[in-house]
């Protein structure tokens, strides 16, 4: 990984910044012969596009995304597979008038530190836009992984603020996930986060939540020992996300509480012959390497920063001035973010299969 | 980061099994002109060396470090850095028994099913004992940080099964972390903490916990706005550990329950001019990017595999089994991830650090 | 590098088929605050454009390349420049008759039997279409290395078939090489060479030759001991064009018949106290790094594979068969390969100053 | 590749100095279950080995390598590999005298700009001695090959100064050029250039050449279209070797002077129905990629820069002085060489293999 670049074997390349002319990506490394058009990107892209119901800010992209390269009469060619997003609707001037100041826990100052000049364009790279690059080159990892092995791979909003919900990590569907705008599956908890979500942004203000994803049928042996252990990608993974400040694998925080004895997942061989863990702990996980079972991780999203309550702040003078923000704006991204989970566990588990497929050569 | 590599310009490749012969690592990137010696990593291999205290497993290693090139008259030369650890305790024979049979939650079967070999050696690469090769590298790291920018890094136990410690991240000192063998600055804590493990060791049985640290004195504009994020550079860090379930950076999971009102971080200008923050539940990483207020993240620790009570599994030909632990465990890792979690951030910190000067030129 | 990635600092990922729809790359690395625009990049795209004299092949690309991202307000901003140039002239149709057969000395045997597919698209990314992605990329860092330290890169044709050409490698001028479409600057062989080339394209047969190039006020200390070496490097890069097969730098070959006596070239010290060389056969570098003479590269190519005389060959069932290429194809790619070279050598200069900048802080 | 590492799939990362305590390397990367010992790697480094008769410096190293991880039970186990190789011979007193002064065409002045302070270990990463970690590194790469796929690399002197060797590639094997102390196996020339050797030592003179390389039996399918060309990490590789100035593939800079009709490789099906080429100007490589024809590459050698006539120089002050040289040097690397070019061109080989596994999964 290096900067804009994601993986190692199946590597992606994301550019693009929320309100220059396009965004977009190249994805290098995908294995030759996988069928691929512009729709099989386009229904995630879709997932993640903000307008679509009154949880969501007003920003209306049409996010159609283009095939630059790497496809020939509809299969990947094994070179790289450029993916272009034009933004349809940049409105650098609705930014203008915080230009000087620097809104509080955004990008606004460490970018100017960091950098020595200003994103003028709302955010820049540090823009939630960035993310809809990642959703289209992780359609293709998804692809290749469920045409590969029947992987699944389910994202879900798990908790808004307090409110939890309860899923079933061995069933949970896209579909349920769908039924509700907020995206979570259990319907009692996606009534009470929609209530929620509404009472806060009429306050002005905004709330945070948690991601939770499973992968099911990963093949064994994906991860390497060391600094490539399959949580520490995941971890890499969605802690790059904007607003991301947490991940679990597996028992993740609780099980810091548990006795060993009460943790340890027992071995058994189902009938059909494959080895199985009785409890799973370990979230699909041990010593770094898949081991068959579901991989199930959470991602903490702390509250989106910008809300409509005054905020005290300074600008690049140092000056102290206050903020009062207005635009467009959701007051809780976890709906969005379900989309974005699962292509950056995609993402991970189509690199970490290439390395393994290199190194050992199973799984073909 | 690459399989035993971790970072791109502050790089470090560890080898080394458990048993074998030897483990170390090559640094290399590492600026020249840094004074060095030998003694300058040994302070914090003896902080985690086993075998201090009855906390601590029985193995008594030396763990001495050698450095076999790279330094000239008491200076680094900018060329790679090579650090040998011998194994002076190995016991090969006192694995025998279970040579054939997957203990749970150890790395016996993922290491089976993708190498397709047992890993002969107690544990092979995922034995924590690899993690000597990163607290001599990181030392190296911690080193630079310190000299060039006055970077202290300090981490200890916050929390031991359900009792956790309270520290102050701007205070807290190395001293006051290593005045209890638990490593824990909270004196009611560590008391606690060390009648716990106890209380768990004599039941045969392990507890896990959460390791927190503070990095301070960092400078502003490390990390980078997209795949490397100072958060998911960190995530990736110490989601590489081993038995590290869950990583926080600044508010983390908790942070999800808070409004955006609360939980943004108000600019302000100190005294001295410099661009602060009122609260700090970004952790000191805003837009992926370090904005001079501490880094505050917490890394989850699952219980120790091994305990001493009988566990059900299967074996190499699918066959169920009993597995009866023996020989030297440590009840609770972790006193001795201290210095580990420790080394990691200072790892990635140096490598931010050359990756901005190497863009942007500063700091220099 | 990684596939279709060129540098780790300063890096170059490239994307595109001749006949897709588009070509482009992605810039990630590049230093904020270089003033650029899209005429900086026009003019060396220009410089390869095919179709601008009878000694060049008949295709005609407009070559237009847009920044979608990563400048703002005439700036680079430190984040991915995205460069995309549309194939205004696809004739997948024109290649057809000649889809089930390997031409000889093409890559439509190595691509089929690497990725189990036909590039159906006039050579895929084994086209010399793809160097346009590297000239626009190579321009930016072409343009940082001019600003910051006054380097000049300049190439041109040295030798075709066996015409040689006499140059200064201490003077020539862009101006110089331009003057002649055969991009020659020593006037009597461009003559030569010209009539060479014309002569060859009567034949119906195709002819190969040299470029040397020299890039002048390359700071000292670019280029690593090892595996870095700046020799390396600008091997990897140019060895990486279409049709190069071989690479010198320095004395190259020809001092391999010298005696170390009079290969090696005597230090002193020149009015303006720089350190400097009686002789270069160094050819600017001396143990990997750059020593402050002028570098100096020379890269042989082959002749273009497609000439109009029949061919013995195969198909893709193993029968052989007689193929007799149309449509349009240079005689000789040495005039439009300077451009190209500039680029590559601009590439590693900027890699190797980044690094040397990140790891030891000078040159800033 | 990065600095001190090479490859991206079969990784090498190697430290160490000339005169320091140790050198060694790390192979990161390899497949588990090779048959792997000591033994395997000593053949290599003994023909590295300087001493051995009168055409090579009288250093005495015994060369001893210690595989101190990565192998169990005398297989690899798809861990790090550790290589350390210890020197016996320190010297550093025998380069007092030139502390500071900078001898002409070495890494003195370069490494002393580079880094801010000399290699005061008899040159440092620069040293010759550094290629025998590749050496190592390397014969486990070949043994990899030879056992998958029968591949064969075998290296040789082929020229010295203007004495050129007459060599079958199709039919040279390593005793052929075990045969003379030269490394030459073509009788005649191998008398002559030991000859030669002998009056240019008696000269207190040296002299450079050209080692040869053929890689048969390699499969078809390995490099990548670009950046990766196998011409291009070939180049690289061999370019990385001190003194090397220069490289060719298959018809390398002769090939510039022939007509395309001339040089076009014609494609016919042999009766084991391989598609083979009649002639082999391409080296085995087409489009950047094998076509199963023998590779055949020459690397240019520099004449040794340390040779016993009287050198004017500067010292660190800028002041003119006139250097020297005394000890112990070979008057010419040639014969050495061939067995590092053996090793590099297998890390290049291993490399490029388990990357078209990892992404297509042939060859298996």
């Amino acid at each position: 990984m290096s900067g804009n670049t994601f993986g190692r074997r199946f590597r992606v390349t994301t550019f693009g910044e929320s309100h220059g002319p396009a965004l977009g990506a190249i994805v290098d490394g995908c294995p030759p012969g996988l069928a691929l058009t512009e729709a099989d990107l386009q229904g995630d892209l879709d997932r993640r596009r903000p307008g679509r119901n009154r949880l969501m800010s007003a920003r209306d992209e049409a996010d159609r995304v283009e095939i630059l390269s790497g496809v020939s009469e509809g299969k990947t060619t094994g070179t790289p597979i450029a993916l272009l997003i034009r933004n349809t609707d940049q409105r650098p001037k609705a930014y203008d008038e915080m230009a000087t100041l620097f809104r509080p826990s955004h990008a606004d100052y460490t970018y100017f530190a960091k950098y020595g000049h200003r994103a003028r364009s709302g955010g820049g790279r540090a823009s939630a836009r960035e993310t809809a690059a990642r959703v289209a080159a992780g359609a293709i990892a998804r692809k290749l992984l469920a045409e590969r092995f029947g992987c699944e791979i389910v994202a879900w909003v798990d908790r808004v603020g307090d409110l939890t919900a309860t899923v079933d990590v061995e069933t949970v569907t896209p579909d349920a996930v769908a039924a509700h705008a907020v995206q979570c599956p259990d319907d009692a908890a996606a009534a009470a986060m929609t209530a929620l979500i509404e009472e806060v942004r009429k306050a002005g203000d905004t709330i945070g939540g948690v991601v939770a994803a499973v992968a099911r049928n990963v093949p064994v042996g994906l991860g390497d020992p060391v600094f490539d252990k399959l949580e520490a990608s995941l971890g890499q993974a969605l802690l790059s996300l904007p607003a991301c400040k947490g991940v679990e694998i597996g028992s993740g925080f609780a099980g810091t509480t548990m006795r060993g004895s009460a943790h340890n997942d027992a071995f058994y061989v189902d009938e059909a012959g494959r080895v199985r863990t009785r409890t799973n702990h370990s979230g699909g996980v041990q010593g770094g390497i898949s081991n068959g079972m579901p991989i199930v991780v959470r991602a903490a999203f702390k509250p989106v920063a910008t809300h409509f309550q005054a905020q005290e702040t300074v600008d690049e003078t140092g000056a102290a001035v206050t903020f009062q923000a207005r635009g467009r704006h959701d007051p809780c991204v976890l709906p969005r973010a379900v989309v974005i989970v699962e292509a950056m566990i995609a993402l991970v588990l189509a690199d970490a299969w290439l390395a393994q497929r290199g190194q050992v050569g199973t799984p073909p």
